[in-house]
């Protein structure tokens, strides 16, 4: 039984995640299985590029980000899954070896028109490295089902 | 020495890369790495989800579509990154099986006001299934150096 539900979001909620190491290896590893640029994959031309150094593919990030949501949140929710992304930024690099934390808050709710038993919560992560640096900013809706759907 | 740069971009350029297939086994690996919501990880438990069926995490289909545009076409190209992402959109789930397809084209362009030697292209990517469905549309600027940044 989920424990969260539409009705349990709103503006003011806030949650912290983390945190989560990213090593070398995994961020090499990625990058060779699917954004094998430069600057993602290899230590030595990647100080050649305007990362200065290996950095983490931004695709990366993301996906690290997720597991911290699944784990902490959506695996406890009546999550319907997302139609899509608002806004991804990319802030500063992920290093080798840093260790991030998730900060999320809701930027608002809004029950479906077209559908009573769920409803949209568009929440706010913001990813920080060790360093208190903000390395990613992300703005997602989520649908999720409400408590008592089935009583509409 | 790159082929591509700011300046072969405009509206009107198009590209079209694959087919590329996706596995169950690659799906359920990625899930359980990055995003291990029932619908992307277990057959059985997907079956009583939204996607009535085992589908791939939208990051994934993002990160797959990273490879085959990176492969395709910036590694190619004086890319300096990207700063993040406009929107993205998950229209239908990517089944196990599927093969796809991603299609590019050149929103808009425009020259850094503040570093002469570089300028933004957006491109907008869309990705299809082997049913010609669309899957999933995304909105990217991209950075990349002018060619003659040297001489300017």
């Amino acid at each position: 039984m989920p424990k969260f539900y539409f009705e349990d979001f709103a503006p003011g909620w806030t949650a912290a995640y983390g945190p989560r190491r990213v090593t070398r290896e995994e961020m090499i590893g990625f990058a060779a299985q699917y954004d094998p640029q430069p600057m993602h994959l290899d230590e030595e031309a990647a100080r050649h590029t305007m990362l200065g150094g290996l950095g983490a593919s931004g695709w990366h990030t993301c996906a690290i980000m997720m597991k911290m949501i699944a784990d902490n949140l959506l695996l406890d929710a009546a999550s319907m899954g997302a139609p899509g992304i608002e806004e991804v930024r990319w802030l500063k690099p992920v290093r080798p070896g840093d260790s991030l934390t998730v900060r999320g808050s809701v930027v608002g709710t809004r029950a479906s028109q077209s559908k009573p038993d769920r409803g949209f919560v568009t929440f706010r992560w913001e990813v920080f490295n060790d360093r208190d640096e903000k390395v990613m900013t992300l703005i997602c809706p989520q649908m999720l089902l409400r408590r008592h759907a089935g009583a509409a």
